[in-house]
């Protein structure tokens, strides 16, 4: 585990990672700088985080591990910002649920930077959320570059294993296609669902089953905003497989072909079962 | 509270009811028929009935409330072939998750029967998941008839208070209409975000997001048809109504029009927090 390890924001996914790291490695210094000074204040009372300041230069430069954990649009600035601030050897890795314009925008800063994403809980938010129970067995993407350091790659693989994530290697491209379909899809879904609510009736009749389908879109609008902002072609792609799969399912109902419609339905059960035993 | 409840089909919605109660009125003799013997035998070894017989003349002689617990295709059957079996003075109601079609064809016996739709848990099934927890302040829908008798809707509304359900009354196409939207329509959208995804790194990325919004598509099959076959037009008319909002989201997102897009996503997550605060 690293020594020091500096957090750049503060909300659900850092205050959950710092969390975490206290739990698994006590000894390690855990510093950081928020938006908001309460939330640094929440950080030390419930000590996690040891220390804190705004001199950014002073912040990261013991640092073996910068985590940029601000909104998406501000971590490539950070990351310019932070790269001639910290040791040669340290590594800083971001944790933006879009890869490609960010990994692209930092190519020159690949011998310490590498895009991270690790993949939990994003339906709430803020540090008073964060919670290390959250992370286990969760997956971490890392795109790493051909210009990674081996080493450097070796000891994140070993962090994200060491704080119970899964480490996965993906191509920035293909990470950005693939959480289109199950995670920026899923969201914007559940959003169009909230909106076709029409009257107090309804809202009356949401029971359990509506709760969990459309639980992903009480995200901060704010993170809708910038995957749509980054990964708008995967996005709109998968946008026209939902409306086609839609039309699909309107196309059985509609002419009563209702043994396609259970074949579809068994189907889909089937995926569900396999990802969700 | 009825001194004896029977119901025919004992599933999770049956089996669920039948444990609440037994847990509020311990006193209250239930009786069921089962489509396989082997769920009869488990709930008379748990206790969460009292007797059963295959013979329904004798099943239903005394019973004040007949709960058709059955899949919906069953339910008209069912409750013409029990009607001239019950006392003048029993209620027979029903579950199904459609009220047209069943209220319709039932018109005639709206002196005993009246339609019922308990809302909670669809997504498992079996009596073996059935659990009275579920149960509780969740909504049972009632579409009584003119025809209904006022004491029968008062002891049918009392015991819907009593095992700790929230009543609420709706004309049969209002109810059909309402549900299309926030219970039938999650539940398609759900399938068809399981079977849109498209390869292993898909599923090897699929996280708590995807695994909430997908949960109710591991309903029964049989449900996703036999809702299909009832409520056809109020279902169609969702899905193109859902298209119409992924339609805007697109639009937004092809036109980078981030701002109506924050406004959108703002939209939906207040609908989100006032109905589940």
């Amino acid at each position: 585990m690293f020594n020091e390890i500096v957090f750049i924001g503060l909300g659900l996914i850092g205050g959950s990672l710092a969390r975490k790291i206290k739990q698994v490695s006590p000894k390690t210094t855990i510093k950081a700088k928020a938006r908001s000074q309460e939330t640094i204040q929440y950080a030390l009372k419930e000590k996690i985080i040891d220390d804190s300041t705004n001199d950014l230069a002073k912040l990261v430069k013991d640092a073996d591990l910068v985590v940029i954990a601000t909104p998406i649009n501000k971590t490539i600035d950070y990351v310019k910002e932070i790269y001639p601030l910290v040791k040669d050897s340290a590594i800083i890795i971001d944790v933006a649920s879009t890869k490609v314009k960010i990994v692209a925008a930092l190519k020159k800063f690949a011998d310490k930077f590498i895009g991270g994403h690790p993949m939990f809980g994003a339906e709430i938010f803020g540090i008073k959320n964060s919670d290390p129970s959250m992370i286990e067995g969760a997956k971490f993407i890392i795109t790493p570059d051909f210009q990674t350091p081996k080493e450097k790659l070796d000891l994140l693989k070993k962090f994200i294993e060491d704080i119970g994530m899964v480490g996965m290697e993906l191509d920035p491209k293909q990470h950005d296609q693939e959480v289109a379909a199950v995670s920026h899809l899923p969201y914007f879904t559940a959003a169009a669902l909230l909106c076709n609510v029409k009257d107090k009736t309804q809202k009356d009749l949401a029971a359990t089953g509506f709760k969990s389908t459309t639980r992903v879109a009480a995200s901060d609008p704010l993170w809708g905003k910038e995957i749509a902002e980054h990964n708008k072609e995967a996005i709109v792609e998968q946008l026209d497989n939902m409306v086609g799969e839609l039309t699909v399912i309107k196309d059985f109902i509609e002419k009563q072909d209702l043994d396609s419609l259970r074949s579809y339905l068994e189907n889909s059960r089937a995926i569900r079962m396999e990802l969700y035993p």
